[in-house]
Protein backbone atom coordinates (compact mmCIF):
# COMPACT_ATOMS: atom_id res chain seq x y z
CA UNK A 1 0.00 0.00 0.00
CA UNK A 2 1.36 3.16 -0.75
CA UNK A 3 -1.06 6.18 0.33
CA UNK A 4 0.96 9.06 -1.84
CA UNK A 5 0.25 7.37 -4.94
CA UNK A 6 -2.97 8.36 -5.77
CA UNK A 7 -2.47 12.20 -4.05
CA UNK A 8 -0.75 13.89 -7.14
CA UNK A 9 2.16 14.30 -5.13
CA UNK A 10 5.17 14.21 -7.49
CA UNK A 11 7.59 11.15 -6.84
CA UNK A 12 10.26 13.86 -5.79
CA UNK A 13 8.42 15.39 -3.44
CA UNK A 14 7.32 11.89 -2.16
CA UNK A 15 10.89 10.77 -1.43
CA UNK A 16 12.21 14.21 0.23
CA UNK A 17 9.07 13.74 2.27
CA UNK A 18 10.45 10.39 3.52
CA UNK A 19 13.99 11.78 3.79
CA UNK A 20 12.64 13.95 5.99
CA UNK A 21 11.15 11.29 8.25
CA UNK A 22 13.84 8.98 8.39
CA UNK A 23 16.10 12.13 9.10
CA UNK A 24 13.47 12.98 12.14
CA UNK A 25 13.06 10.17 13.77
CA UNK A 26 16.70 9.31 13.65
CA UNK A 27 17.50 12.84 14.96
CA UNK A 28 14.87 12.34 17.85
CA UNK A 29 16.04 8.38 19.01
CA UNK A 30 19.57 9.82 19.08
CA UNK A 31 18.81 12.38 21.06
CA UNK A 32 18.14 9.06 23.62
CA UNK A 33 21.62 7.93 22.94
CA UNK A 34 23.06 10.67 23.28
CA UNK A 35 22.16 11.74 26.75
CA UNK A 36 22.52 8.01 28.12
CA UNK A 37 26.00 8.28 26.66
CA UNK A 38 26.54 11.41 28.46
CA UNK A 39 29.80 13.58 28.32
CA UNK A 40 31.08 15.08 25.01
CA UNK A 41 27.48 13.52 24.06
CA UNK A 42 25.29 15.17 25.71
CA UNK A 43 26.29 18.38 25.17
CA UNK A 44 23.95 21.35 24.99
CA UNK A 45 25.07 22.49 21.59
CA UNK A 46 25.14 18.88 20.30
CA UNK A 47 22.06 17.99 21.99
CA UNK A 48 19.85 21.39 20.48
CA UNK A 49 21.68 20.64 17.05
CA UNK A 50 19.61 17.11 17.09
CA UNK A 51 16.79 18.65 17.98
CA UNK A 52 16.61 21.51 15.83
CA UNK A 53 17.26 19.16 13.11
CA UNK A 54 14.80 16.49 14.13
CA UNK A 55 12.00 19.72 13.93
CA UNK A 56 12.98 21.65 10.66
CA UNK A 57 12.69 17.86 9.19
CA UNK A 58 9.07 17.63 10.40
CA UNK A 59 7.98 21.17 9.16
CA UNK A 60 9.65 20.59 6.09
CA UNK A 61 7.47 17.40 5.47
CA UNK A 62 4.15 19.21 6.59
CA UNK A 63 4.81 22.28 3.66
CA UNK A 64 5.73 19.76 1.26
CA UNK A 65 2.40 17.58 1.97
CA UNK A 66 0.42 21.23 1.52
CA UNK A 67 2.11 21.79 -1.28
CA UNK A 68 2.76 25.39 -0.21
CA UNK A 69 4.40 27.72 -2.02
CA UNK A 70 7.27 28.26 0.05
CA UNK A 71 8.51 24.30 0.64
CA UNK A 72 11.58 25.47 -1.46
CA UNK A 73 12.63 28.05 1.58
CA UNK A 74 11.98 25.60 4.31
CA UNK A 75 13.55 22.94 2.45
CA UNK A 76 16.81 24.98 2.08
CA UNK A 77 16.62 25.92 5.72
CA UNK A 78 16.42 22.17 6.71
CA UNK A 79 19.67 21.39 4.30
CA UNK A 80 21.44 23.68 6.04
CA UNK A 81 20.57 22.31 9.37
CA UNK A 82 20.85 18.93 8.16
CA UNK A 83 24.37 19.22 6.93
CA UNK A 84 25.58 20.85 10.09
CA UNK A 85 23.88 18.05 11.88
CA UNK A 86 25.89 15.41 9.88
CA UNK A 87 29.19 17.16 10.79
CA UNK A 88 28.43 17.05 14.30
CA UNK A 89 27.73 13.47 14.25
CA UNK A 90 30.60 12.37 12.63
CA UNK A 91 32.67 13.90 15.55
CA UNK A 92 31.96 10.60 17.13
CA UNK A 93 34.24 8.19 15.15
CA UNK A 94 34.00 5.30 17.02
CA UNK A 95 30.28 5.26 17.65
CA UNK A 96 28.06 3.59 15.07
CA UNK A 97 24.66 5.53 16.34
CA UNK A 98 26.35 8.66 15.19
CA UNK A 99 28.02 7.56 12.06
CA UNK A 100 24.43 6.26 11.23
CA UNK A 101 22.68 9.53 12.53
CA UNK A 102 25.22 11.04 10.46
CA UNK A 103 24.62 9.15 7.02
CA UNK A 104 20.55 9.67 7.21
CA UNK A 105 20.94 13.83 7.95
CA UNK A 106 23.33 14.02 5.27
CA UNK A 107 21.05 11.94 2.32
CA UNK A 108 18.58 14.33 3.88
CA UNK A 109 20.49 17.70 3.26
CA UNK A 110 21.43 16.55 -0.52
CA UNK A 111 17.31 15.72 -1.04
CA UNK A 112 16.74 18.83 0.52
CA UNK A 113 18.87 21.11 -1.32
CA UNK A 114 17.47 19.69 -4.90
CA UNK A 115 14.23 20.02 -3.44
CA UNK A 116 14.64 23.69 -3.10
CA UNK A 117 16.67 24.24 -6.47
CA UNK A 118 13.53 22.73 -8.18
CA UNK A 119 11.10 24.69 -6.15
CA UNK B 1 19.39 1.39 5.18
CA UNK B 2 17.32 1.03 8.04
CA UNK B 3 17.73 4.10 10.44
CA UNK B 4 15.70 2.24 13.56
CA UNK B 5 17.56 -1.12 13.94
CA UNK B 6 20.40 0.07 15.92
CA UNK B 7 18.42 2.52 18.17
CA UNK B 8 17.78 -0.56 20.39
CA UNK B 9 13.53 0.57 19.63
CA UNK B 10 11.65 -2.60 19.58
CA UNK B 11 10.45 -3.81 16.13
CA UNK B 12 6.36 -3.08 17.44
CA UNK B 13 7.18 0.60 18.33
CA UNK B 14 8.85 1.18 15.03
CA UNK B 15 6.15 -0.37 12.90
CA UNK B 16 3.50 1.83 15.20
CA UNK B 17 5.96 4.89 14.13
CA UNK B 18 5.64 3.97 10.66
CA UNK B 19 1.59 3.86 10.74
CA UNK B 20 1.57 7.41 12.52
CA UNK B 21 3.55 8.91 9.98
CA UNK B 22 1.68 7.23 6.77
CA UNK B 23 -1.37 8.37 8.54
CA UNK B 24 -0.22 11.63 9.10
CA UNK B 25 0.62 12.27 5.85
CA UNK B 26 -2.19 10.93 3.93
CA UNK B 27 -4.63 13.25 6.33
CA UNK B 28 -2.45 16.29 5.42
CA UNK B 29 -2.28 15.82 1.85
CA UNK B 30 -6.40 14.81 1.71
CA UNK B 31 -6.75 17.84 3.31
CA UNK B 32 -5.75 20.10 -0.04
CA UNK B 33 -7.79 17.02 -1.80
CA UNK B 34 -11.10 18.06 0.07
CA UNK B 35 -10.68 21.95 0.08
CA UNK B 36 -10.04 21.17 -3.68
CA UNK B 37 -13.23 19.08 -3.74
CA UNK B 38 -15.42 21.84 -1.98
CA UNK B 39 -18.90 21.41 -0.88
CA UNK B 40 -19.19 18.45 1.48
CA UNK B 41 -15.50 17.49 1.42
CA UNK B 42 -14.44 20.66 2.79
CA UNK B 43 -16.74 21.21 6.06
CA UNK B 44 -15.52 22.51 8.59
CA UNK B 45 -15.89 19.71 10.63
CA UNK B 46 -14.56 17.71 8.35
CA UNK B 47 -11.26 19.66 7.28
CA UNK B 48 -10.71 20.11 11.65
CA UNK B 49 -10.51 16.43 12.33
CA UNK B 50 -8.10 15.39 9.32
CA UNK B 51 -5.97 18.11 11.26
CA UNK B 52 -6.47 16.89 14.38
CA UNK B 53 -5.47 13.10 13.03
CA UNK B 54 -2.00 14.83 11.19
CA UNK B 55 -1.27 16.53 14.57
CA UNK B 56 -1.79 13.40 16.99
CA UNK B 57 -0.08 10.74 14.99
CA UNK B 58 2.65 13.47 14.90
CA UNK B 59 2.84 13.54 18.46
CA UNK B 60 2.15 9.88 18.89
CA UNK B 61 5.17 9.02 16.92
CA UNK B 62 7.68 11.55 18.90
CA UNK B 63 6.40 10.36 22.38
CA UNK B 64 7.55 6.62 20.76
CA UNK B 65 10.75 7.86 19.79
CA UNK B 66 11.37 9.50 23.28
CA UNK B 67 10.68 6.18 24.79
CA UNK B 68 8.04 8.17 26.88
CA UNK B 69 6.08 6.54 29.87
CA UNK B 70 3.37 8.94 28.19
CA UNK B 71 3.18 7.11 24.77
CA UNK B 72 0.83 4.68 25.77
CA UNK B 73 -1.82 7.52 26.50
CA UNK B 74 -1.19 9.63 23.63
CA UNK B 75 -1.30 6.41 21.19
CA UNK B 76 -5.22 5.82 23.13
CA UNK B 77 -6.01 9.13 21.82
CA UNK B 78 -4.69 8.62 18.92
CA UNK B 79 -6.41 5.40 18.40
CA UNK B 80 -9.91 7.14 18.80
CA UNK B 81 -8.76 10.41 16.61
CA UNK B 82 -7.65 7.76 13.75
CA UNK B 83 -10.62 5.73 14.38
CA UNK B 84 -13.09 8.60 13.91
CA UNK B 85 -11.52 10.02 10.97
CA UNK B 86 -11.68 6.69 9.39
CA UNK B 87 -15.52 6.70 9.99
CA UNK B 88 -15.74 10.38 8.51
CA UNK B 89 -13.43 9.73 5.74
CA UNK B 90 -15.59 6.58 4.69
CA UNK B 91 -18.98 8.50 3.86
CA UNK B 92 -17.37 9.52 0.68
CA UNK B 93 -18.58 5.98 -0.86
CA UNK B 94 -17.39 6.90 -4.44
CA UNK B 95 -14.07 9.20 -3.79
CA UNK B 96 -11.17 6.80 -3.87
CA UNK B 97 -9.15 9.27 -2.25
CA UNK B 98 -11.14 9.49 0.85
CA UNK B 99 -11.49 5.42 1.00
CA UNK B 100 -7.65 5.25 0.90
CA UNK B 101 -7.08 7.66 3.67
CA UNK B 102 -10.07 6.10 5.52
CA UNK B 103 -8.08 2.84 5.39
CA UNK B 104 -4.72 4.02 6.44
CA UNK B 105 -6.37 5.40 9.34
CA UNK B 106 -8.03 2.25 10.26
CA UNK B 107 -4.60 0.58 10.37
CA UNK B 108 -3.11 3.33 12.57
CA UNK B 109 -6.06 3.39 14.76
CA UNK B 110 -5.70 -0.51 15.54
CA UNK B 111 -1.35 -0.14 15.88
CA UNK B 112 -2.13 2.60 18.11
CA UNK B 113 -4.89 0.99 20.23
CA UNK B 114 -2.39 -2.31 20.42
CA UNK B 115 0.50 -0.01 21.26
CA UNK B 116 -1.50 1.60 24.35
CA UNK B 117 -2.68 -2.57 25.27
CA UNK B 118 0.76 -2.80 25.47
CA UNK B 119 2.27 0.20 27.25
CA UNK C 1 -4.67 43.77 21.04
CA UNK C 2 -6.50 40.81 22.02
CA UNK C 3 -6.00 38.26 19.17
CA UNK C 4 -8.31 35.71 20.60
CA UNK C 5 -11.65 38.25 21.47
CA UNK C 6 -13.14 38.18 18.14
CA UNK C 7 -12.65 34.57 17.51
CA UNK C 8 -15.21 34.10 19.94
CA UNK C 9 -13.02 31.12 21.50
CA UNK C 10 -14.65 30.70 25.20
CA UNK C 11 -12.47 32.53 27.87
CA UNK C 12 -11.71 29.91 29.79
CA UNK C 13 -10.14 28.06 26.78
CA UNK C 14 -8.43 30.86 25.48
CA UNK C 15 -6.91 30.92 29.03
CA UNK C 16 -5.61 27.26 29.04
CA UNK C 17 -4.32 27.44 25.59
CA UNK C 18 -1.86 30.73 27.05
CA UNK C 19 -1.57 28.09 29.98
CA UNK C 20 -0.32 25.75 27.53
CA UNK C 21 2.09 28.25 25.74
CA UNK C 22 3.57 29.51 28.93
CA UNK C 23 4.19 26.32 30.04
CA UNK C 24 5.79 24.86 26.44
CA UNK C 25 8.12 27.93 26.56
CA UNK C 26 9.28 27.30 29.95
CA UNK C 27 10.32 23.66 29.83
CA UNK C 28 11.77 23.72 25.90
CA UNK C 29 14.15 26.73 27.57
CA UNK C 30 14.82 24.51 30.55
CA UNK C 31 16.35 22.29 28.78
CA UNK C 32 18.56 24.55 27.61
CA UNK C 33 19.34 25.22 31.63
CA UNK C 34 19.66 21.40 32.63
CA UNK C 35 21.81 20.27 29.75
CA UNK C 36 24.47 23.53 30.91
CA UNK C 37 24.03 22.46 34.50
CA UNK C 38 24.75 18.21 33.50
CA UNK C 39 24.29 15.67 36.46
CA UNK C 40 21.16 15.17 37.47
CA UNK C 41 19.69 17.77 35.89
CA UNK C 42 20.70 16.40 32.43
CA UNK C 43 19.68 12.80 33.35
CA UNK C 44 17.47 10.96 30.30
CA UNK C 45 14.59 10.52 31.76
CA UNK C 46 14.08 14.32 32.90
CA UNK C 47 15.16 15.64 29.67
CA UNK C 48 13.07 13.38 28.07
CA UNK C 49 10.06 14.38 30.35
CA UNK C 50 10.53 18.21 29.57
CA UNK C 51 10.19 17.58 25.69
CA UNK C 52 7.16 15.46 26.04
CA UNK C 53 5.87 18.38 28.54
CA UNK C 54 6.58 21.10 25.96
CA UNK C 55 5.21 19.27 22.98
CA UNK C 56 1.73 17.57 24.42
CA UNK C 57 0.95 21.44 25.85
CA UNK C 58 1.79 22.31 21.67
CA UNK C 59 -0.39 19.88 20.82
CA UNK C 60 -3.27 20.77 23.69
CA UNK C 61 -3.22 24.67 22.16
CA UNK C 62 -3.62 23.48 18.87
CA UNK C 63 -6.71 20.96 19.76
CA UNK C 64 -8.47 24.03 21.53
CA UNK C 65 -7.75 26.40 18.79
CA UNK C 66 -9.51 24.21 16.30
CA UNK C 67 -11.98 23.82 18.95
CA UNK C 68 -11.72 19.98 18.40
CA UNK C 69 -14.39 17.76 19.60
CA UNK C 70 -11.28 15.79 21.24
CA UNK C 71 -9.54 18.69 22.79
CA UNK C 72 -10.89 17.22 26.53
CA UNK C 73 -8.60 13.75 26.13
CA UNK C 74 -5.98 15.56 25.03
CA UNK C 75 -5.63 17.89 28.01
CA UNK C 76 -6.18 14.94 30.35
CA UNK C 77 -3.26 13.69 29.06
CA UNK C 78 -1.59 16.99 28.94
CA UNK C 79 -2.73 17.41 32.50
CA UNK C 80 -0.68 14.15 33.29
CA UNK C 81 2.23 15.10 31.65
CA UNK C 82 2.72 18.72 33.31
CA UNK C 83 1.86 16.95 36.47
CA UNK C 84 4.56 14.43 36.76
CA UNK C 85 7.28 16.74 34.87
CA UNK C 86 6.35 19.75 37.89
CA UNK C 87 7.01 16.58 40.67
CA UNK C 88 10.62 16.46 38.72
CA UNK C 89 11.37 19.68 38.69
CA UNK C 90 10.40 20.32 41.97
CA UNK C 91 13.59 17.87 43.47
CA UNK C 92 16.36 20.57 42.75
CA UNK C 93 14.82 22.90 45.76
CA UNK C 94 17.94 24.85 45.37
CA UNK C 95 17.44 25.80 41.89
CA UNK C 96 15.19 28.95 41.51
CA UNK C 97 14.78 28.10 37.32
CA UNK C 98 13.53 24.36 38.26
CA UNK C 99 11.34 25.50 40.85
CA UNK C 100 9.55 28.38 38.62
CA UNK C 101 9.34 25.50 35.81
CA UNK C 102 7.56 23.31 38.16
CA UNK C 103 5.60 26.40 39.23
CA UNK C 104 4.46 26.93 35.84
CA UNK C 105 3.60 23.29 34.63
CA UNK C 106 1.28 22.38 37.89
CA UNK C 107 -0.95 25.71 36.88
CA UNK C 108 -1.04 24.10 33.41
CA UNK C 109 -1.61 20.45 34.63
CA UNK C 110 -4.84 22.48 37.08
CA UNK C 111 -5.63 24.28 33.55
CA UNK C 112 -6.04 21.42 31.48
CA UNK C 113 -7.22 19.35 34.49
CA UNK C 114 -10.61 21.28 34.36
CA UNK C 115 -10.62 21.71 30.09
CA UNK C 116 -11.04 18.33 30.38
CA UNK C 117 -13.54 17.73 32.91
CA UNK C 118 -15.53 20.55 31.06
CA UNK C 119 -14.86 18.88 27.34
CA UNK D 1 4.88 35.73 36.90
CA UNK D 2 6.81 36.06 33.58
CA UNK D 3 8.40 32.71 33.43
CA UNK D 4 11.07 33.84 30.87
CA UNK D 5 13.06 36.66 32.43
CA UNK D 6 15.04 33.94 34.50
CA UNK D 7 16.12 31.97 31.31
CA UNK D 8 18.30 34.81 30.36
CA UNK D 9 16.54 34.94 27.10
CA UNK D 10 16.89 38.39 25.51
CA UNK D 11 14.11 40.76 25.59
CA UNK D 12 14.06 41.02 22.04
CA UNK D 13 13.38 36.97 21.59
CA UNK D 14 10.94 37.07 24.00
CA UNK D 15 9.07 39.08 22.32
CA UNK D 16 9.30 37.97 18.92
CA UNK D 17 8.36 34.56 20.68
CA UNK D 18 5.23 36.26 21.70
CA UNK D 19 4.64 37.59 18.49
CA UNK D 20 4.91 33.98 16.86
CA UNK D 21 2.51 32.63 19.86
CA UNK D 22 -0.02 35.22 18.49
CA UNK D 23 0.22 34.43 14.83
CA UNK D 24 0.13 30.79 15.31
CA UNK D 25 -2.88 31.22 17.53
CA UNK D 26 -4.62 33.69 15.16
CA UNK D 27 -4.05 32.07 11.79
CA UNK D 28 -4.95 28.49 13.19
CA UNK D 29 -8.41 29.80 14.86
CA UNK D 30 -9.06 32.32 11.64
CA UNK D 31 -9.00 28.62 9.73
CA UNK D 32 -12.24 27.67 11.67
CA UNK D 33 -13.69 31.01 9.91
CA UNK D 34 -12.80 30.80 6.88
CA UNK D 35 -14.07 26.76 6.63
CA UNK D 36 -17.59 27.99 7.94
CA UNK D 37 -17.61 31.17 5.68
CA UNK D 38 -16.91 29.00 2.87
CA UNK D 39 -16.64 30.31 -0.66
CA UNK D 40 -13.63 32.53 -1.25
CA UNK D 41 -12.47 32.39 2.50
CA UNK D 42 -12.25 28.94 2.18
CA UNK D 43 -9.98 28.34 -1.46
CA UNK D 44 -7.26 25.84 -1.14
CA UNK D 45 -4.19 28.13 -1.47
CA UNK D 46 -5.68 30.29 1.33
CA UNK D 47 -6.31 27.80 4.04
CA UNK D 48 -3.31 26.50 3.22
CA UNK D 49 -1.12 29.40 3.63
CA UNK D 50 -2.84 29.97 7.36
CA UNK D 51 -1.72 26.72 8.20
CA UNK D 52 1.82 27.69 6.43
CA UNK D 53 1.74 30.76 8.74
CA UNK D 54 0.57 28.97 11.56
CA UNK D 55 3.12 26.18 11.48
CA UNK D 56 6.49 28.39 10.77
CA UNK D 57 5.38 30.34 13.72
CA UNK D 58 5.54 27.79 15.97
CA UNK D 59 8.98 26.56 14.49
CA UNK D 60 10.11 30.23 15.08
CA UNK D 61 9.56 30.44 18.31
CA UNK D 62 10.66 26.65 19.38
CA UNK D 63 14.49 27.33 17.69
CA UNK D 64 14.74 30.84 19.53
CA UNK D 65 13.52 28.47 22.61
CA UNK D 66 16.72 26.22 22.13
CA UNK D 67 18.69 29.87 21.14
CA UNK D 68 19.32 27.57 18.08
CA UNK D 69 21.93 29.13 15.91
CA UNK D 70 19.75 29.01 12.96
CA UNK D 71 16.72 30.83 14.27
CA UNK D 72 17.80 33.47 12.07
CA UNK D 73 16.95 31.58 9.16
CA UNK D 74 14.00 29.94 10.04
CA UNK D 75 12.52 33.86 11.27
CA UNK D 76 13.41 34.97 7.70
CA UNK D 77 11.62 32.33 6.41
CA UNK D 78 8.65 33.35 8.55
CA UNK D 79 8.59 36.88 8.16
CA UNK D 80 7.91 36.02 4.52
CA UNK D 81 5.38 33.43 5.18
CA UNK D 82 3.41 35.81 7.12
CA UNK D 83 4.07 39.10 5.05
CA UNK D 84 2.27 36.38 2.52
CA UNK D 85 -0.31 35.28 4.76
CA UNK D 86 -1.00 39.38 5.99
CA UNK D 87 -1.46 40.26 2.58
CA UNK D 88 -4.10 36.96 1.65
CA UNK D 89 -5.85 38.10 4.61
CA UNK D 90 -6.25 41.66 3.62
CA UNK D 91 -8.33 40.99 0.69
CA UNK D 92 -11.67 40.92 2.88
CA UNK D 93 -11.76 43.86 3.43
CA UNK D 94 -15.72 43.79 5.02
CA UNK D 95 -14.52 40.94 7.55
CA UNK D 96 -13.00 42.50 10.98
CA UNK D 97 -11.69 38.90 11.33
CA UNK D 98 -9.67 38.83 8.69
CA UNK D 99 -8.45 42.26 8.76
CA UNK D 100 -7.39 41.47 12.50
CA UNK D 101 -5.73 38.02 11.46
CA UNK D 102 -3.57 40.38 9.02
CA UNK D 103 -2.90 42.90 11.46
CA UNK D 104 -1.20 40.20 13.50
CA UNK D 105 0.49 38.46 10.93
CA UNK D 106 2.06 42.12 10.24
CA UNK D 107 3.05 42.32 12.87
CA UNK D 108 4.98 38.92 12.92
CA UNK D 109 6.37 39.39 10.02
CA UNK D 110 8.00 42.69 11.13
CA UNK D 111 9.19 41.28 14.39
CA UNK D 112 10.70 38.35 12.68
CA UNK D 113 12.90 40.12 9.84
CA UNK D 114 14.36 42.27 12.72
CA UNK D 115 15.16 39.17 14.59
CA UNK D 116 16.52 37.72 10.90
CA UNK D 117 18.61 41.03 10.71
CA UNK D 118 20.01 40.57 14.24
CA UNK D 119 20.82 37.12 14.13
Amino acid sequence: MDEHTHLNIDENIRECIDDCHRCHDICLATVGHCLEMGGEHAEPDHIQLLLDCAEICQTSANFMLRTSDFHGQVCEVCAEVCERCAEDCERFEDDQVMQQCAEVCRNCARSCRDMAGLA
